[in-house]
């Protein structure tokens, strides 16, 4: 693909991370994705070229008939860099599953991304719906829609006693995964998350890290997921996994509590130290973004004033992640550069809403 | 002594601190301090009770035939609560000699505090000439004038051999001991700090921490000093220490040169750092503002724009101490309350100079 498509990414905020949402200092997205196969072919991993180019191409057509998809980007993942790969990972567009193969896979993509579907990644469709904060009902109701515009122009394999019909048996029967992107500091802080998370797990929750499956807990992130997908409705999954998930955020909000209580000071030191750091350093490692964006979103969870939107801290999330980093500066950076290059992405998204460091502002202060 | 007489020290930043002076980001301020004796009494670690009561009169009296010392506090060590000696160890007024003596010792302070007058401390008389940056010269002129408006009420033990006679044999001669308090980073930090504070001594120079004799050297401040004081005229001691610390300068210089050109990010990283978080910090240790102003006051060494001035960041170093928490909160304080009061010290200072943090200032910037 050419550079200035990707490019136009990098011009652009996703709606997940910059639209307000209920909730969204401590959840700040919902996600519902559906798997779908075509009918009378087989499945990615067992179907031939021909046969997968063959499904590329008829759901490329399919998506003019949907009126959210019809101004789409379809990319095919023939056409992309590694670079540009790693970038559409960290956008959360696509699994590593379809960054890797080689199937005339693709994805398709709304400009506002809270939509957005992945051909030939391990099931024909992936159709996935995210969006700010805390509504996984919203989620739903978005992919559902795609759902059945799409089925209208094709079939889709469908079982009477099963339901959709998967590659993975774990995801037959309604096809779907439904998931919150949380931010639990105050459980991480307290050793409760450990007991939280193993309690998830026991209401049948899959917890993982930022980044989904085999991904590593970081920043106090966790995507909380339901994990059965047979013999139940897709609104239930939804009530079920935001009951859950609400319980989760009550325990949060009781050891944030405890916290408070207990070390203010050390809090509102942490917190106002984060965000100074933000607005300042030359030179951030993706961790230290993480641990401190964490910590700046702890404190607007404690309502402390004089902090920027979970909105910001999101959206630096997102931009500040090295594929975004390098998609950025146009070019391949060694370390340290990608690192000053972060620091001044950081800086400049603060500085665009509003929070520039008082040092830094012009015709505002007088250091002498 | 009355709570209210060190109270006025709080409303008042020192001269040496606050005045611009010459190469002030490296050299914080210049001193000398005369050594005398009253003639045919004996000096205070040999006198009786009485005769050091006598001198400390008579010296009181004397300061005020001294247009500089008329309006001066005359504050008695036994007097003084021992964090108000704390407070003024802290100020630079007083030795932990004197604080610790019992000998009608006493302390005379100027309003600037550019001139002050240790009584009874090892010697009858330590008058005392601080400076902001680096002019020895006017330090000397300073303490020079009062000494002879002094001599003219009192009559100082002087020997036609020796000089000026003083209690410890090394002071015998002139009585001067002149300083610089010199901050030197780059030089710490390559490491080549240790072979120039040996060179000084082999050019009989002494070099000791910020508060002198038997104190460690922190926050890369040292303090530079001449060790003759017999067989030398006043103003070649001056000459002869300024270009002793001027080779200093210029070792630091290249130092800084050497290290702007092999690590420019890092270095504005860490001095934008350190200013950042004493913007927004809420708990602070007395270290980590050492440490802190330490960096940003390189940072003016390497002439970087939207820092604090090296004044503001002398009297952060002054008010940030602990005595003067202590006495800003005007109770004891436990050691999470001192280090929340002196954050709160070091934020109120840079507000006032107008550095506060953009996220803490009011009617400036929009968060969401």
């Amino acid at each position: 693909m050419s550079e200035s498509t990707l490019q136009a990414f990098l011009g652009r905020y996703p709606q997940w991370a910059s639209k307000p949402g209920p909730l969204s200092e401590v959840i700040l997205s919902s996600r519902v994705r559906l798997a779908r196969n075509l009918e009378a072919v087989p499945f990615p991993t067992m179907g031939t070229p021909d046969q997968m180019k063959g499904v590329a191409q008829r759901i490329q057509q399919a998506c003019q008939f949907v009126p959210r998809l019809k101004e789409s980007d379809f990319l095919p993942v023939a056409d992309l860099e590694p670079h540009e790969l790693d970038f559409l990972l960290e956008r959360r567009l696509i699994s590593r599953d379809l960054a890797m193969g080689k199937r005339h896979s693709a994805v398709v993509v709304e400009f506002g991304e809270e939509l957005s579907l992945m051909v030939n990644e391990e099931d024909h469709l992936r159709l996935q719906g995210v969006v700010s904060g805390f509504r996984l009902g919203e989620a739903l109701d978005l992919v559902s829609e795609v759902d059945d515009e799409l089925e209208g122009h094709v079939g889709f394999a469908f079982s009477e006693s099963f339901g959709y019909l998967t590659a993975c048996p774990t995801n037959v029967g309604t096809g779907m995964r439904a998931s919150v992107l949380a931010h639990l500091p105050a459980l991480s802080i307290t050793g409760e998350a450990r007991k939280v998370i193993q309690g998830a797990a026991a209401l049948g929750l899959a917890v993982r890290g930022f980044y989904g499956e085999g991904t590593e807990i970081m920043g106090n992130f966790v995507q909380i997921s339901n994990q059965t997908t047979l013999g139940i409705e897709e609104n239930e999954i939804v009530v079920s996994l935001s009951e859950k998930v609400q319980k989760i955020i009550d325990a949060e909000a009781a050891a944030r509590e405890k916290m408070w209580t207990t070390a203010k000071v050390q809090l509102e030191d942490k917190v106002y130290r984060a965000q100074a750091l933000l607005q300042s350093a030359r030179s951030l490692k993706s961790k230290e973004v993480l641990s401190l964006t964490s910590a700046v979103r702890f404190g607007l969870a404690l309502e402390l004033p004089d902090l920027c939107s979970a909105e910001v801290l999101n959206e630096i999330l997102v931009f500040s992640q090295s594929g975004h980093v390098r998609q950025w500066a146009g070019r391949e950076l060694n370390r340290e550069e990608k690192r000053e290059f972060r620091a001044t992405i950081v800086r400049a998204r603060l500085h665009e809403a509003g929070w520039a460091n008082g040092s830094g502002s012009k015709g505002w202060a007088q250091g002498n």
